[in-house]
């Protein structure tokens, strides 16, 4: 069982994965400048796990198991568990200022739980035991486990099974007594190579002559026949340039990565959906709308991050009592904590589903993630406000370290007298990473298209709100109803 | 005890009011054209809770009587208390679109609950005995309380022993062993002349100077001394034309109006806060954050009736399948239940005071808030954009009706026939109550002002906000905590 | 001629109009309380011209008659004469703080002399000889003409000649060798009851099977068989109580009339189009384009006023110099002006047409439009923001005039104590006027619908921006065209 | 004389300056992987001008000279130059996706012809004749000016001299009959590596305590105790990698770099102020009109790339007809052009100095500026959401190359069979290149705080917006002027 961060990479160090950076193929991933960051991220879901003040964020009873497991890998009994996983998120991107990853995992665990319960209870199946069976296992090693969920795609007019190509969507291309071989790609994949396990599902819903793409399963993280590709993100060889400053972030960041599944194999125990189309967006659909409102958790966290930054360097520059300065900070503030309300609320409405397991308001997760596409894009337009232009032209750190012309620098790019210039140079640097570079990548455009893009939100919202009773309201009130 | 919405007319009618409007003094103020639409909204406090359906959500047992009461008498005895407060008040919005003015009173007595209850602990009085016992008597009697704060003001650089007239806020002028004389005014006083009594409360913070301020008190809303006057409002006096359609919300409306206090006695048992000036901050505060939850709530119903005629109105347009119609019903669906879903976030994180009362999340209460300043005018445009320019060029009533014009106005301004143009008219003026109308004066402006006005909220997040642990957090991950 | 605002007024009283209003035929309409104000504005129109710091502005030399003519009923000649009539609107917009109701024939004039032009030279026809006649005669008697555009509709998803009632749009139903007779009605007519003549036009695009509906004509306000309906606005009858304050603007005001025309006669001189259905699409958008840039002027000078009297009001409540009151007002003026700019930018780039009228930008134009429909919005939230809850809740100036409770307001409700009482309420009326009463309906709803609403204008956007010029820019920039 | 691009560059080669980056002196420069993108963008300014088709706009005949000079010389003689000027501006974005570098000087030079000719009127100086001699230098030559404003301030409470070092803020340390010798730093030095000349300007309105600080000079920028650091950008590095792609505009980029005075000499018949600190504040506010109206130029040109890559990733993608893809498409298409419109009015707008030549409007200037802080930042929030998630997850194109997972991603990471794969790579990094890399540095952090931040622009639309004039409207409307 994995309990410390040293525990966590030790135990990565045992997989050997395929994975490519650059157009070469990584030896020793867990080292790798490039990726430790991201794994450095994951490492704090174990930490805070160990640290008295948080461990009942962090750890929770499990149902399955009766002992105490990281809250990452726990079926939610409860609206307060679903609470306590937006408090835990929040905290995790504070003490990160990015993606930790696991998310994706934990709110695919939920989804998978309530829809292969409901399959067994119509098909007769045994899905929901395999799967419980399987988490237990995640819970009892306490793994992190990359929920696979996005495929390419290709010409999004077209269904899976209309592609020109029909590895477009991840599929079951063979299958014998034992198990079955997938073949495709899953994208955007959050974490993948930090992770142990890859928890295969469907990427959309799926009709009749879609079959072979109705597939749930898990595989270890390094199977044969995976590869994995590393995603660039803005900024990211700043990681390899050996400084601790312009990085931004030094500890900390996020990754993506293609996934390329080669024909692998699928031991039948690991199979939780097997040509169930029927199943696959109600599964899509449970999974979006656990992790739209995790993001009223993240990425406020992160929020945190960027807003207190912003009031440091106001300091630094000794612009801090201006009025105009600290409206622009209660505005952050505000919207930050607007997106943690509509996480905080999508939590507290939830309802149990048959299964036992918690789902989330689906109405209020969508509004919440809605907002996410937005806000967060104010927040940091206002952190460059207050930053200031030096934001974006201040030299690199080795200018700063340089005998001749360091000093200089020193002297001239001082703000007021009282902190030194380094000071302001790392919080203009992390301001930086988090609206214009790998922060922003995970801070921005993952809160754009994760979890699914606008539009996707926009589409439920149109479905779940009930506007025939608005409009039966607004009959009513107009004299239409009894008058008419 | 009123049970009934019958019962409630007649306790009115046995209350002598001084009631002024257009310069004339009003006689049966219960049969008023002009104000029985606001007592038909507070009606509907009762007649809900009368409705099956909704007995759990309007009526609660009462932690003082242990009986079942109104829930807008109620002290609220846990978070779910809170939640079902704002889910009551969306149902009354829902079903009046307007303002059904007794939430002030509830909010009033949740925040003087706790401040009493500190002040005996700390001073050694009875003041929250004394205020429970009334109380009591409100939920037994089942009572509508207009809890008065707001005073005039004056010159706002001024705090109130400052001003050039004294009485600009509302002040002990004089005592005796039996009781305190009050004299001045209070503004805004939302349902007042719909009220049994009236529950003065201090308006800001106040210094040791200011001691005559520092009052709260209740007294039947027809006490000797007090004088109504009634507030305009935009097409007020469509109330007064006899029609049904053109008013917009025949049925239910607002009031507003101003209280004059003309030595009032208020006999000693009645008096609940009398010159413990540092006590007054605390209360103001209190109320404001329960109120500014409660827009998270009430506004949100009446946003449903807003988004519902919007729809119902395309339809008749033929035009609620165009996708930039579809796009703006989504937009609107998706700021109303922001505004819901920081409502419920304020209520759920609430927390137990000293007093067993529990009381609103600050931060959360002012995030709400501020949410409401802005969403609802952005619901109000686009329900604008949706209505077309008939909403503001349809000639009256009256010209429908006219045997000439009549007929001809019936054939050209149908809309898709298959409905009767006069669903279009009764829609068209519904929106425009809602957004130009007397429905506007509750939906626009008392979302911006009332509970205090946008800045109050903005400071009030200013101090809320932990603004250092958020500094801490970037501190961290820029490297100035442990490298600097 | 008409030269002075008495000569306009004469004018009007010797045309014999059939008016409906709340259910009546209006007499005497140059003396009614509800359409003075309007007709005041239209009578600044005049009254300006008049004036020797405007006269540059308000008149010009007349390339039909060489004669100096009100701006009103001219030809632009260059971009300076567009760039001067958005001027003269934002003067207008400042001295009325309304709509003034000329500028759509203006703006007509403009848009027929164009395509009339063409169509002589696509047909061998003489309509722009024919118009340009008329204009001669409208110029040297300075008539107020309405143009007349907009038809009822019905449903939206069929042409005119589709729809259940043939009448829903305008047409011709008779003809004989002297002219034709129309029939219909024309909705949201702009001050049509101040008007001498109605300029008739289609409202839409046509096609073949529309030819009847292709019709472009002029007839005398008071023409047989002309009907006018007078449209109702928030507050409206405010007007008709006598006083002064509570109007908000008791000088000037909007108004829009549905008109009737009941088989109507039209002699074939003043016959500018008719069934020359290709031509109607042109003579729309021209039209509309020219009106959109319009809102750059008019709602601009509007905007100056609602500014000028959140200043005031904010003067006379003692929070002027409140950080957050300016930067309110900085914002409110940074919106404003953005509008001019467009209303500016759009006339500079305007270019001639063959017939020698100048055009306006129509890119240009329609962004104009598409910001009018949404910054006066939040100009007037702002503006409600600033003015403070009494904005909607203070009593009726004949309670402020009452012996016993009059005296007893003016107390109350004084700001700081440099300014008597009734400046405050004069100035909260006249920021109720703009934003929430009658005002509102021209500075609000006309502003999203007046010259199309908003989506009309996006459509305009898609088909003028150059995208595939865009796009090349960018392939190149991508390296996709030399090296793709 | 400098005529083509190939003579700029050979021009450079013969300037020996002192360039530090990445803490390391660079040598060649004119051919250094990173500054080349940047000289490649000036480089446009002069082969444009040699493009027949663009010849007017990029030439104008100088009024000094009487020869046809580039108009980026030039002292702008007619409102006319002003929006040529505009127009020239944007083309130039659209051509290089980033900034060109070549404005600043632009607007130097006409904001100090005319605060150099009004000192020679008030003071006898012969200041103008000097730096139009110097100008007509710069003409002939056709040179490119640096124009250095921004000191790097230190404590923004404190005055130049009351800072602890006296040095930030460039000043006169010596002075000798042949010359003064200035010391300090310029900061945000936008092209200043590829610059011949750095024109010298004070920072900020000075008192006469700042005398040493009010100077005005032209220095070659290869003068002696001249030293440049190069300022670090997002992803800046991509252009060391080699590659063509992942770069996002491999050809174009700007760069900002510190410049250090050290003790550099200026002859004196290069000195255009000297301790005139009374006319140290209208330079600047005059430079920041001109520089703020320019943004409506060159910005707007980057929004057309931005606009066209979005489009065309939309069409790969298969989602260009989808009605929200077309909808935000409209809306980033209207935003752009607003910031036009913007730009022209100012420039239609300006007006004649008494030296001739022409200022900007001021406060559409600051309007213009102000809508840039917004805007493009919308633009690119919507430019990520039509590319997706791909935008930042996408592999290197090392990893593309690669022999063995090439083939897979380009199997896997196509969108509609129509386009190859390397298509889609392009424009996603271009996208990314915009709005999260090095060309979001110029799109966005440059438009927020280029020629001033957004509070400086909100000071002058306070100090430029004639409030008086609109509080008189209101006024009058209110009926407070006449009946008051």
């Amino acid at each position: 069982m994995i309990t410390t961060q040293e525990d966590y990479r030790e135990s990565l160090r045992g997989m050997k994965k395929r994975i490519f950076m650059f157009g070469e193929e990584i030896e020793n991933y867990v080292e790798h400048a490039m990726i430790r960051p991201s794994l450095n991220a994951v490492a704090m879901t174990y930490e805070l796990a160990n640290n008295p003040a948080q461990v009942e964020l962090m750890t929770v009873e499990s149902n399955l198991t009766g002992k105490r497991v990281n809250r990452f890998t726990h079926l939610h009994q409860s609206t307060q568990d679903l609470v306590n996983k937006v408090k835990m998120q929040r905290l995790l991107g504070q003490c990160t200022a990015c993606c930790f990853q696991r998310c994706v995992g934990m709110d695919s665990f939920n989804a998978l739980d309530v829809v292969t319960y409901q399959m067994d209870q119509e098909l007769g199946s045994d899905y929901n035991p395999r799967f419980r069976k399987y988490l237990a296992h995640v819970q009892t090693e306490n793994l992190v486990v990359d929920g696979a969920m996005t495929d390419p795609k290709g010409n999004r007019k077209l269904s899976p099974s209309q592609q020109a190509d029909p590895d477009l969507h991840v599929r079951i291309v063979r299958e014998n007594k034992d198990g079955i071989f997938i073949r495709g790609a899953k994208v955007h994949q959050t974490g993948a190579i930090n992770s142990h396990e890859i928890l295969v599902m469907p990427g959309r819903s799926l009709k009749e002559a879609d079959r072979d793409y109705a597939v749930a399963c898990a595989v270890p993280a390094d199977a044969a026949g995976i590869i994995y590709v590393y995603g660039r993100q803005a900024s990211d060889t700043r990681k390899l340039e050996g400084g601790r400053i312009d990085v931004g972030n030094y500890q900390f960041g996020g990754h993506e990565a293609v996934i390329l599944f080669q024909d692998v194999f699928v031991p039948r125990e690991w199979v939780f959906m097997c040509r169930e189309t029927q199943y696959a967006g109600d599964l899509v659909e449970l999974f979006a709308a656990h992790h739209r409102a995790s993001y009223g958790g993240c990425k406020v966290g992160v929020g945190d991050v960027l807003i207190g930054a912003a009031q440091a360097v106001a300091r630094v520059q000794g612009t801090e009592q201006a009025a105009h300065i600290k409206d622009k900070l209660v505005e952050m503030v505000h919207l930050n904590e607007s997106l943690y309300a509509c996480g905080l609320a999508a939590s507290y409405e939830g309802r149990r589903s048959p299964a036992g397991t918690f789902m989330i308001d689906g109405l209020l997760a969508n509004v919440t993630k809605l907002n996410v596409t937005r806000f967060p894009y104010e927040i940091a337009r206002l952190a460059q406000d207050i930053a200031g232009g030096l934001l974006v032209t201040m030299p690199s750190e080795k200018d700063f370290n340089d005998a001749e012309i360091g000093p200089l620098l020193q002297k001239y790019l001082v703000g007021t007298d009282e902190f030194p210039t380094e000071r302001r140079q790392r919080l203009l640097r992390l301001i930086e990473n988090l609206t214009l570079g790998t922060g922003g990548v995970g801070y921005l455009v993952e809160s754009m298209h994760g979890a699914g893009s606008p539009m996707a939100q926009r589409i439920m919202l149109a479905r779940l709100a009930d506007m025939d009773a608005k409009e039966a309201c607004a009959l009513k009130i107009a004299g239409l109803v009894d008058e008419g």
